[in-house]
Protein backbone atom coordinates (compact mmCIF):
# COMPACT_ATOMS: atom_id res chain seq x y z
CA UNK A 1 0.00 0.00 0.00
CA UNK A 2 1.32 3.50 -0.79
CA UNK A 3 0.73 6.98 0.19
CA UNK A 4 -0.49 9.29 -2.21
CA UNK A 5 -1.91 13.13 -2.08
CA UNK A 6 -3.04 14.43 1.13
CA UNK A 7 -7.00 14.63 0.49
CA UNK A 8 -7.80 16.72 3.97
CA UNK A 9 -6.27 18.25 6.74
CA UNK A 10 -8.06 18.71 10.03
CA UNK A 11 -7.35 19.69 13.51
CA UNK A 12 -6.25 15.70 14.64
CA UNK A 13 -6.06 13.95 11.67
CA UNK A 14 -5.00 13.60 8.06
CA UNK A 15 -6.30 12.04 5.37
CA UNK A 16 -4.08 10.41 2.19
CA UNK A 17 -5.26 8.66 -0.99
CA UNK A 18 -3.81 5.61 -1.63
CA UNK A 19 -2.63 3.28 -4.81
CA UNK A 20 -6.19 1.45 -3.51
CA UNK A 21 -9.27 2.57 -4.91
CA UNK A 22 -11.95 3.97 -1.68
CA UNK A 23 -9.14 3.19 0.79
CA UNK A 24 -7.67 6.13 2.34
CA UNK A 25 -4.59 6.30 4.79
CA UNK A 26 -4.91 8.34 8.31
CA UNK A 27 -2.17 9.76 10.22
CA UNK A 28 -3.42 11.17 13.78
CA UNK A 29 -1.06 14.14 14.45
CA UNK A 30 0.18 14.83 17.97
CA UNK A 31 -2.19 18.26 18.00
CA UNK A 32 -5.22 18.62 20.67
CA UNK A 33 -7.50 21.50 20.17
CA UNK A 34 -10.52 22.69 22.27
CA UNK A 35 -13.64 25.27 21.92
CA UNK A 36 -13.85 25.28 17.89
CA UNK A 37 -10.18 25.36 17.42
CA UNK A 38 -10.17 28.75 19.81
CA UNK A 39 -7.65 26.79 22.27
CA UNK A 40 -4.64 24.90 21.02
CA UNK A 41 -1.68 22.68 21.39
CA UNK A 42 1.39 19.86 20.66
CA UNK A 43 1.06 16.79 22.77
CA UNK A 44 3.58 14.02 22.20
CA UNK A 45 2.27 10.95 21.81
CA UNK A 46 -1.13 11.81 21.62
CA UNK A 47 -1.82 10.92 17.89
CA UNK A 48 -0.37 7.19 19.12
CA UNK A 49 -3.43 6.85 21.79
CA UNK A 50 -5.68 8.00 19.63
CA UNK A 51 -4.32 5.76 16.61
CA UNK A 52 -3.94 2.33 19.36
CA UNK A 53 -7.82 3.15 20.74
CA UNK A 54 -9.70 3.85 17.98
CA UNK A 55 -8.27 0.52 16.20
CA UNK A 56 -9.27 -1.23 18.67
CA UNK A 57 -12.88 0.11 19.15
CA UNK A 58 -13.21 -0.40 15.38
CA UNK A 59 -11.98 -3.53 15.36
CA UNK A 60 -14.28 -4.30 18.77
CA UNK A 61 -17.33 -3.13 16.08
CA UNK A 62 -16.15 -5.16 13.31
CA UNK A 63 -16.77 -8.27 15.61
CA UNK A 64 -19.82 -6.73 16.68
CA UNK A 65 -21.06 -6.46 12.93
CA UNK A 66 -21.08 -2.36 12.86
CA UNK A 67 -20.36 -1.85 9.55
CA UNK A 68 -17.43 0.58 9.87
CA UNK A 69 -14.63 2.06 7.70
CA UNK A 70 -11.61 0.82 9.58
CA UNK A 71 -9.20 -1.52 7.32
CA UNK A 72 -6.09 -2.18 9.15
CA UNK A 73 -3.54 -0.43 11.69
CA UNK A 74 -0.61 0.25 9.90
CA UNK A 75 1.81 1.92 12.48
CA UNK A 76 1.28 3.18 15.53
CA UNK A 77 -0.26 6.69 14.37
CA UNK A 78 -1.39 5.15 10.84
CA UNK A 79 -4.59 3.43 9.87
CA UNK A 80 -5.85 2.22 6.80
CA UNK A 81 -10.15 3.42 6.16
CA UNK A 82 -12.64 2.82 3.36
CA UNK A 83 -13.27 6.24 2.07
CA UNK A 84 -16.66 7.60 2.70
CA UNK A 85 -18.90 10.99 1.83
CA UNK A 86 -18.72 12.04 5.47
CA UNK A 87 -22.77 12.87 6.23
CA UNK A 88 -22.20 16.23 8.13
CA UNK A 89 -23.95 15.50 11.10
CA UNK A 90 -22.10 15.00 14.37
CA UNK A 91 -24.14 12.31 16.25
CA UNK A 92 -23.90 12.54 19.85
CA UNK A 93 -25.05 9.75 22.12
CA UNK A 94 -24.81 10.63 26.26
CA UNK A 95 -25.65 8.25 28.80
CA UNK A 96 -24.57 10.72 31.76
CA UNK A 97 -25.01 14.61 31.81
CA UNK A 98 -21.88 16.14 31.27
CA UNK A 99 -20.50 19.75 28.93
CA UNK A 100 -23.13 21.58 27.09
CA UNK A 101 -26.40 18.83 27.78
CA UNK A 102 -26.11 20.23 31.57
CA UNK A 103 -25.86 24.32 30.45
CA UNK A 104 -28.87 23.17 27.79
CA UNK A 105 -31.23 21.77 30.21
CA UNK A 106 -30.28 22.68 33.58
CA UNK A 107 -29.35 19.51 34.90
CA UNK A 108 -25.60 18.43 36.89
CA UNK A 109 -22.87 16.88 35.82
CA UNK A 110 -23.34 13.43 36.59
CA UNK A 111 -26.98 12.95 36.35
CA UNK A 112 -27.12 10.05 35.09
CA UNK A 113 -29.79 9.53 32.05
CA UNK A 114 -33.14 6.98 32.44
CA UNK A 115 -31.91 6.74 29.01
CA UNK A 116 -29.92 6.92 26.25
CA UNK A 117 -30.47 10.77 24.29
CA UNK A 118 -28.84 11.21 21.07
CA UNK A 119 -27.83 14.64 19.70
CA UNK A 120 -27.32 15.91 16.25
CA UNK A 121 -25.24 18.65 15.36
CA UNK A 122 -24.45 20.23 12.08
CA UNK A 123 -20.75 19.92 10.92
CA UNK A 124 -20.14 23.56 9.95
CA UNK A 125 -17.50 25.14 12.03
CA UNK A 126 -18.88 28.51 10.75
CA UNK A 127 -21.75 28.08 12.38
CA UNK A 128 -19.85 26.57 15.53
CA UNK A 129 -21.40 22.54 15.03
CA UNK A 130 -25.09 24.15 16.24
CA UNK A 131 -27.62 21.27 17.73
CA UNK A 132 -29.99 20.22 14.76
CA UNK A 133 -33.33 18.49 14.59
CA UNK A 134 -34.51 16.17 12.23
CA UNK A 135 -36.73 18.93 10.27
CA UNK A 136 -33.48 20.63 10.21
CA UNK A 137 -31.67 17.87 8.63
CA UNK A 138 -34.60 17.47 5.74
CA UNK A 139 -34.36 20.91 4.90
CA UNK A 140 -31.03 21.12 4.96
CA UNK A 141 -30.81 17.20 3.26
CA UNK A 142 -28.19 16.45 5.36
CA UNK A 143 -29.34 12.80 5.26
CA UNK A 144 -32.88 11.29 4.41
CA UNK A 145 -35.16 10.10 6.85
CA UNK A 146 -33.81 6.65 6.29
CA UNK A 147 -30.73 7.23 6.57
CA UNK A 148 -31.41 8.99 9.76
CA UNK A 149 -33.30 6.16 11.59
CA UNK A 150 -30.40 3.71 10.88
CA UNK A 151 -28.49 6.33 12.28
CA UNK A 152 -30.25 6.32 15.26
CA UNK A 153 -30.69 2.37 15.36
CA UNK A 154 -26.78 2.44 14.98
CA UNK A 155 -25.56 4.68 17.22
CA UNK A 156 -27.66 2.84 20.31
CA UNK A 157 -26.38 -0.60 19.17
CA UNK A 158 -22.84 0.96 19.18
CA UNK A 159 -23.58 2.87 22.30
CA UNK A 160 -24.30 -0.91 23.83
CA UNK A 161 -20.89 -2.06 22.55
CA UNK A 162 -18.86 0.36 24.05
CA UNK A 163 -20.74 0.79 27.65
CA UNK A 164 -19.95 -2.97 28.00
CA UNK A 165 -16.33 -2.71 26.74
CA UNK A 166 -15.34 0.71 29.01
CA UNK A 167 -17.22 -1.11 31.83
CA UNK A 168 -15.32 -4.10 31.74
CA UNK A 169 -11.98 -1.79 32.17
CA UNK A 170 -13.90 0.48 34.83
CA UNK A 171 -14.80 3.37 33.17
CA UNK A 172 -17.81 4.94 32.80
CA UNK A 173 -18.95 5.78 29.27
CA UNK A 174 -20.65 8.89 29.87
CA UNK A 175 -21.12 10.37 25.77
CA UNK A 176 -19.55 10.25 22.72
CA UNK A 177 -19.34 11.27 19.36
CA UNK A 178 -19.97 9.61 16.26
CA UNK A 179 -19.72 10.31 12.58
CA UNK A 180 -20.97 8.55 9.71
CA UNK A 181 -20.41 8.56 5.76
CA UNK A 182 -21.29 6.84 2.72
CA UNK A 183 -19.02 4.21 1.12
CA UNK A 184 -18.23 4.38 -2.82
CA UNK A 185 -21.39 1.25 -2.37
CA UNK A 186 -23.31 4.33 -0.61
CA UNK A 187 -23.84 2.09 2.17
CA UNK A 188 -23.82 3.46 5.87
CA UNK A 189 -20.99 2.46 7.78
CA UNK A 190 -19.56 4.54 10.69
CA UNK A 191 -16.48 6.37 9.76
CA UNK A 192 -14.09 8.99 11.74
CA UNK A 193 -12.61 8.27 15.49
CA UNK A 194 -13.73 7.10 18.69
CA UNK A 195 -11.04 8.16 21.21
CA UNK A 196 -10.94 10.12 24.08
CA UNK A 197 -10.53 13.08 21.65
CA UNK A 198 -14.34 12.40 21.09
CA UNK A 199 -15.66 10.75 24.02
CA UNK A 200 -16.28 11.48 27.66
CA UNK A 201 -14.88 8.67 29.95
CA UNK A 202 -14.79 8.54 33.81
CA UNK A 203 -13.40 6.35 36.07
CA UNK A 204 -15.75 3.98 37.54
CA UNK A 205 -14.95 4.30 41.50
CA UNK A 206 -13.13 8.18 41.48
CA UNK A 207 -15.50 9.55 38.33
CA UNK A 208 -11.62 11.25 37.18
CA UNK A 209 -11.74 12.28 33.84
CA UNK A 210 -9.94 10.11 31.39
CA UNK A 211 -10.49 12.43 28.32
CA UNK A 212 -10.47 15.53 26.68
CA UNK A 213 -11.70 17.35 29.42
CA UNK A 214 -8.59 16.76 30.84
CA UNK A 215 -6.90 19.39 28.15
CA UNK A 216 -10.41 22.00 27.69
CA UNK A 217 -10.66 21.90 31.57
CA UNK A 218 -6.84 22.00 32.48
CA UNK A 219 -7.11 19.33 35.12
CA UNK A 220 -3.98 17.40 34.40
CA UNK A 221 -2.54 15.33 32.11
CA UNK A 222 -3.42 14.57 29.03
CA UNK A 223 -1.00 11.82 27.81
CA UNK A 224 -1.71 10.35 31.40
CA UNK A 225 -5.24 10.11 30.84
CA UNK A 226 -5.05 8.67 27.39
CA UNK A 227 -2.50 5.82 28.28
CA UNK A 228 -4.58 4.86 31.39
CA UNK A 229 -7.71 3.97 28.61
CA UNK A 230 -5.25 2.08 25.97
CA UNK A 231 -3.07 0.00 28.78
CA UNK A 232 -7.20 -0.27 30.44
CA UNK A 233 -8.58 -1.23 26.93
CA UNK A 234 -5.62 -3.42 26.10
CA UNK A 235 -5.81 -4.92 29.37
CA UNK A 236 -9.45 -6.65 28.67
CA UNK A 237 -9.52 -6.27 25.04
CA UNK A 238 -6.70 -9.10 23.28
CA UNK A 239 -7.30 -7.81 19.55
CA UNK B 1 -68.02 36.73 35.79
CA UNK B 2 -66.23 38.18 38.29
CA UNK B 3 -62.18 38.87 38.29
CA UNK B 4 -60.41 37.49 41.48
CA UNK B 5 -56.88 36.70 42.60
CA UNK B 6 -54.07 36.97 39.97
CA UNK B 7 -52.49 34.05 39.44
CA UNK B 8 -49.40 35.21 37.28
CA UNK B 9 -48.28 37.96 35.59
CA UNK B 10 -46.01 37.77 32.63
CA UNK B 11 -44.13 39.70 30.41
CA UNK B 12 -47.20 40.25 28.24
CA UNK B 13 -50.62 39.56 30.13
CA UNK B 14 -52.06 38.83 33.91
CA UNK B 15 -53.95 36.04 34.36
CA UNK B 16 -56.73 36.11 37.04
CA UNK B 17 -58.44 33.56 38.83
CA UNK B 18 -62.59 33.74 38.40
CA UNK B 19 -65.48 33.02 40.07
CA UNK B 20 -66.38 29.99 37.43
CA UNK B 21 -63.56 27.39 38.36
CA UNK B 22 -61.27 26.47 35.61
CA UNK B 23 -61.73 29.86 33.74
CA UNK B 24 -59.47 32.57 33.48
CA UNK B 25 -59.42 36.26 33.25
CA UNK B 26 -56.90 37.39 31.11
CA UNK B 27 -55.56 41.08 30.38
CA UNK B 28 -53.46 41.84 27.50
CA UNK B 29 -50.48 44.78 28.88
CA UNK B 30 -49.08 47.70 26.93
CA UNK B 31 -46.02 46.27 27.55
CA UNK B 32 -43.74 45.16 24.70
CA UNK B 33 -40.59 43.09 25.59
CA UNK B 34 -37.61 41.13 23.76
CA UNK B 35 -34.76 39.30 23.73
CA UNK B 36 -35.82 37.59 27.48
CA UNK B 37 -36.72 41.33 28.07
CA UNK B 38 -33.24 42.26 27.51
CA UNK B 39 -35.53 44.99 25.69
CA UNK B 40 -38.37 47.04 26.86
CA UNK B 41 -40.95 49.68 26.54
CA UNK B 42 -44.24 50.46 27.29
CA UNK B 43 -46.55 50.59 23.74
CA UNK B 44 -50.34 51.98 23.97
CA UNK B 45 -52.49 49.78 22.54
CA UNK B 46 -50.57 46.93 22.43
CA UNK B 47 -52.34 45.31 24.41
CA UNK B 48 -55.91 45.66 22.50
CA UNK B 49 -54.48 45.08 19.22
CA UNK B 50 -52.93 41.54 20.60
CA UNK B 51 -56.09 41.12 22.41
CA UNK B 52 -58.55 41.28 19.15
CA UNK B 53 -56.14 39.28 16.67
CA UNK B 54 -55.86 36.81 19.74
CA UNK B 55 -59.65 36.61 20.18
CA UNK B 56 -60.38 36.53 16.29
CA UNK B 57 -57.70 33.92 15.65
CA UNK B 58 -58.83 31.23 18.41
CA UNK B 59 -62.44 31.83 17.33
CA UNK B 60 -61.43 30.94 13.79
CA UNK B 61 -59.09 27.82 15.17
CA UNK B 62 -62.18 27.00 17.16
CA UNK B 63 -64.70 26.97 14.00
CA UNK B 64 -61.46 24.71 12.65
CA UNK B 65 -62.01 21.95 15.47
CA UNK B 66 -58.34 22.63 17.04
CA UNK B 67 -59.05 22.34 20.62
CA UNK B 68 -57.96 25.56 22.53
CA UNK B 69 -58.38 27.78 25.29
CA UNK B 70 -60.64 30.74 24.24
CA UNK B 71 -63.49 31.14 25.51
CA UNK B 72 -64.84 34.86 25.01
CA UNK B 73 -63.53 38.21 24.56
CA UNK B 74 -64.87 40.47 27.31
CA UNK B 75 -63.32 43.66 26.40
CA UNK B 76 -60.89 45.34 24.42
CA UNK B 77 -57.97 44.30 26.66
CA UNK B 78 -59.61 41.34 28.08
CA UNK B 79 -60.68 37.50 27.36
CA UNK B 80 -61.62 34.54 29.39
CA UNK B 81 -59.96 31.36 28.45
CA UNK B 82 -60.59 27.91 29.92
CA UNK B 83 -57.47 27.42 32.83
CA UNK B 84 -54.83 24.68 31.91
CA UNK B 85 -51.26 23.60 33.12
CA UNK B 86 -48.94 24.79 30.91
CA UNK B 87 -46.73 22.13 28.90
CA UNK B 88 -43.38 24.07 29.51
CA UNK B 89 -42.67 23.80 25.53
CA UNK B 90 -42.29 26.65 22.92
CA UNK B 91 -43.30 25.07 20.25
CA UNK B 92 -42.01 26.98 17.15
CA UNK B 93 -43.16 26.16 13.16
CA UNK B 94 -41.79 27.69 10.42
CA UNK B 95 -42.45 28.66 6.64
CA UNK B 96 -39.68 31.06 5.56
CA UNK B 97 -36.38 31.30 7.38
CA UNK B 98 -35.79 34.11 9.68
CA UNK B 99 -34.50 35.12 12.76
CA UNK B 100 -32.57 32.18 14.61
CA UNK B 101 -32.86 29.81 12.07
CA UNK B 102 -31.43 31.77 9.48
CA UNK B 103 -28.10 31.85 12.36
CA UNK B 104 -28.48 28.22 13.31
CA UNK B 105 -28.49 26.52 9.75
CA UNK B 106 -27.22 29.34 7.90
CA UNK B 107 -29.80 30.69 5.47
CA UNK B 108 -30.43 34.06 4.17
CA UNK B 109 -33.75 35.53 6.08
CA UNK B 110 -36.67 34.93 3.30
CA UNK B 111 -36.04 31.65 1.89
CA UNK B 112 -39.10 29.71 1.70
CA UNK B 113 -38.72 26.29 3.42
CA UNK B 114 -39.72 22.99 1.09
CA UNK B 115 -41.73 21.72 4.16
CA UNK B 116 -42.67 23.18 7.55
CA UNK B 117 -40.38 23.30 10.53
CA UNK B 118 -41.01 22.40 13.68
CA UNK B 119 -38.73 23.62 16.80
CA UNK B 120 -39.50 23.24 20.16
CA UNK B 121 -37.74 25.17 22.75
CA UNK B 122 -37.40 24.81 27.07
CA UNK B 123 -39.79 27.78 28.22
CA UNK B 124 -37.46 28.05 31.17
CA UNK B 125 -35.90 31.98 31.36
CA UNK B 126 -32.56 31.26 33.23
CA UNK B 127 -31.54 28.60 30.44
CA UNK B 128 -32.76 31.01 27.80
CA UNK B 129 -35.37 28.85 26.07
CA UNK B 130 -32.98 26.63 24.63
CA UNK B 131 -33.56 24.46 21.55
CA UNK B 132 -33.99 21.18 22.74
CA UNK B 133 -35.12 17.98 21.04
CA UNK B 134 -37.53 15.03 21.47
CA UNK B 135 -35.28 13.28 23.37
CA UNK B 136 -34.45 16.30 26.23
CA UNK B 137 -38.40 16.61 26.25
CA UNK B 138 -38.32 12.70 27.27
CA UNK B 139 -35.64 13.06 29.88
CA UNK B 140 -37.06 16.41 31.51
CA UNK B 141 -40.75 14.65 31.10
CA UNK B 142 -42.08 17.64 29.75
CA UNK B 143 -44.51 15.35 27.81
CA UNK B 144 -44.90 12.35 26.96
CA UNK B 145 -44.18 10.79 23.47
CA UNK B 146 -48.07 10.45 22.82
CA UNK B 147 -48.61 14.32 23.61
CA UNK B 148 -45.86 15.66 21.43
CA UNK B 149 -46.56 13.58 18.33
CA UNK B 150 -50.60 15.15 19.09
CA UNK B 151 -48.60 18.57 19.63
CA UNK B 152 -46.88 17.91 16.02
CA UNK B 153 -50.03 17.03 14.44
CA UNK B 154 -52.24 20.34 15.73
CA UNK B 155 -49.04 22.29 15.23
CA UNK B 156 -49.30 21.19 11.59
CA UNK B 157 -52.92 21.70 11.60
CA UNK B 158 -53.04 25.20 13.43
CA UNK B 159 -50.25 26.17 10.67
CA UNK B 160 -52.28 25.75 7.54
CA UNK B 161 -55.46 27.40 8.83
CA UNK B 162 -53.23 30.32 9.97
CA UNK B 163 -51.67 30.40 6.70
CA UNK B 164 -54.98 30.29 4.87
CA UNK B 165 -56.13 33.21 7.39
CA UNK B 166 -53.42 35.61 6.50
CA UNK B 167 -53.23 34.77 3.26
CA UNK B 168 -56.42 36.27 2.65
CA UNK B 169 -55.31 39.33 4.56
CA UNK B 170 -52.07 39.25 1.78
CA UNK B 171 -50.03 38.45 4.51
CA UNK B 172 -46.97 35.90 4.54
CA UNK B 173 -47.02 33.68 7.53
CA UNK B 174 -43.04 33.50 8.09
CA UNK B 175 -43.15 31.63 11.79
CA UNK B 176 -44.92 31.68 15.11
CA UNK B 177 -44.87 30.00 18.54
CA UNK B 178 -47.31 28.18 20.19
CA UNK B 179 -48.05 26.95 23.74
CA UNK B 180 -49.93 24.15 24.53
CA UNK B 181 -51.72 23.06 28.24
CA UNK B 182 -53.68 20.37 29.80
CA UNK B 183 -57.06 21.41 30.88
CA UNK B 184 -58.86 20.37 33.91
CA UNK B 185 -60.14 16.86 32.01
CA UNK B 186 -56.30 16.58 31.22
CA UNK B 187 -57.15 17.02 27.40
CA UNK B 188 -54.34 19.08 25.28
CA UNK B 189 -55.40 22.10 24.04
CA UNK B 190 -53.97 25.04 22.45
CA UNK B 191 -53.48 27.83 25.34
CA UNK B 192 -51.78 31.36 25.55
CA UNK B 193 -51.69 33.50 22.54
CA UNK B 194 -51.17 34.08 18.44
CA UNK B 195 -50.49 38.33 18.16
CA UNK B 196 -47.80 39.91 16.34
CA UNK B 197 -45.85 39.27 19.23
CA UNK B 198 -45.45 35.77 18.62
CA UNK B 199 -45.54 35.20 14.92
CA UNK B 200 -43.74 36.70 12.46
CA UNK B 201 -46.02 38.46 9.58
CA UNK B 202 -44.56 39.89 6.33
CA UNK B 203 -46.71 41.98 3.68
CA UNK B 204 -47.08 39.91 0.79
CA UNK B 205 -46.07 42.42 -1.84
CA UNK B 206 -43.25 44.39 0.13
CA UNK B 207 -42.45 41.96 2.29
CA UNK B 208 -42.76 44.25 5.05
CA UNK B 209 -42.78 43.83 8.71
CA UNK B 210 -45.63 43.66 10.54
CA UNK B 211 -44.76 42.14 13.99
CA UNK B 212 -42.49 42.60 16.84
CA UNK B 213 -39.34 42.33 14.89
CA UNK B 214 -40.85 46.44 13.99
CA UNK B 215 -39.82 46.53 17.88
CA UNK B 216 -36.82 43.90 18.26
CA UNK B 217 -34.81 46.18 15.13
CA UNK B 218 -36.23 49.35 15.90
CA UNK B 219 -37.37 49.88 12.28
CA UNK B 220 -40.77 51.29 12.40
CA UNK B 221 -44.02 51.88 14.88
CA UNK B 222 -45.23 49.08 16.29
CA UNK B 223 -48.97 50.03 16.82
CA UNK B 224 -49.20 51.07 13.15
CA UNK B 225 -47.89 47.32 12.42
CA UNK B 226 -50.15 45.31 14.90
CA UNK B 227 -53.04 48.23 13.42
CA UNK B 228 -52.66 47.10 9.86
CA UNK B 229 -53.09 43.50 10.69
CA UNK B 230 -55.91 43.57 13.01
CA UNK B 231 -57.64 45.74 10.33
CA UNK B 232 -56.72 43.37 7.53
CA UNK B 233 -57.86 40.41 9.42
CA UNK B 234 -61.03 41.71 10.63
CA UNK B 235 -62.01 42.83 6.72
CA UNK B 236 -61.55 39.14 5.31
CA UNK B 237 -62.32 37.65 8.73
CA UNK B 238 -66.56 38.43 9.89
CA UNK B 239 -66.41 37.05 13.57
N1 LIG C 1 -13.61 7.24 6.20
C1 LIG C 1 -13.59 8.55 5.97
N2 LIG C 1 -13.76 9.05 4.72
C2 LIG C 1 -13.71 10.38 4.48
N3 LIG C 1 -13.51 11.30 5.42
C3 LIG C 1 -13.35 10.87 6.69
C4 LIG C 1 -13.37 9.49 7.03
N4 LIG C 1 -13.21 9.38 8.37
C5 LIG C 1 -13.09 10.65 8.84
N5 LIG C 1 -13.16 11.54 7.87
C6 LIG C 1 -13.05 13.01 7.97
O1 LIG C 1 -11.70 13.33 8.15
C7 LIG C 1 -11.60 14.67 8.56
C8 LIG C 1 -10.35 14.86 9.35
O2 LIG C 1 -10.51 14.48 10.69
P1 LIG C 1 -10.22 15.48 11.86
O3 LIG C 1 -10.73 14.83 13.10
O4 LIG C 1 -8.80 15.96 11.85
O5 LIG C 1 -11.15 16.71 11.43
P2 LIG C 1 -11.62 17.89 12.38
O6 LIG C 1 -10.50 18.76 12.72
O7 LIG C 1 -12.41 17.28 13.49
O8 LIG C 1 -12.48 18.77 11.44
P3 LIG C 1 -13.86 18.55 10.83
O9 LIG C 1 -14.37 17.21 11.32
O10 LIG C 1 -14.65 19.69 11.35
O11 LIG C 1 -13.63 18.58 9.34
C9 LIG C 1 -12.94 14.97 9.23
O12 LIG C 1 -13.62 15.96 8.46
C10 LIG C 1 -13.68 13.67 9.16
O13 LIG C 1 -15.07 13.87 8.96
N1 LIG D 1 -54.97 28.89 29.42
C1 LIG D 1 -53.92 29.11 30.18
N2 LIG D 1 -53.82 28.52 31.40
C2 LIG D 1 -52.73 28.74 32.18
N3 LIG D 1 -51.69 29.52 31.82
C3 LIG D 1 -51.74 30.11 30.63
C4 LIG D 1 -52.83 29.94 29.74
N4 LIG D 1 -52.57 30.64 28.61
C5 LIG D 1 -51.36 31.21 28.77
N5 LIG D 1 -50.85 30.92 29.99
C6 LIG D 1 -49.58 31.38 30.56
O1 LIG D 1 -49.72 32.71 30.96
C7 LIG D 1 -48.46 33.27 31.20
C8 LIG D 1 -48.49 34.74 30.99
O2 LIG D 1 -48.36 35.09 29.65
P1 LIG D 1 -47.21 36.09 29.18
O3 LIG D 1 -47.22 36.01 27.69
O4 LIG D 1 -47.33 37.40 29.82
O5 LIG D 1 -45.94 35.33 29.77
P2 LIG D 1 -44.44 35.58 29.34
O6 LIG D 1 -43.96 36.91 29.77
O7 LIG D 1 -44.34 35.26 27.90
O8 LIG D 1 -43.64 34.60 30.24
P3 LIG D 1 -43.52 33.07 30.24
O9 LIG D 1 -44.35 32.54 29.09
O10 LIG D 1 -42.07 32.84 30.04
O11 LIG D 1 -44.03 32.64 31.58
C9 LIG D 1 -47.49 32.44 30.35
O12 LIG D 1 -46.62 31.72 31.20
C10 LIG D 1 -48.41 31.46 29.62
O13 LIG D 1 -47.78 30.23 29.44
MG1 LIG E 1 -12.44 15.38 14.28
MG1 LIG F 1 -45.76 35.13 26.40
Amino acid sequence: MKKETLVYEGKAKRLYQTNQRHVLWVEYKDSATAFNAAKKATIDGKGRYNNEISSLLFQKLHENEVPNHFVTQISATEQLVAETTIIPIEVVVRNIVAGSLSKRIGKEEGTILPKAIIEFYYKDDELDDPLINEDHIDVLQLATPRQLEEIKQLAYKINDILIASFDQCEVKLVDFKLEFGLNHLGKLILADEISPDTCRLWDKATEQKLDKDVFRRDIGSLTDAYEEILTRLKGVHHV
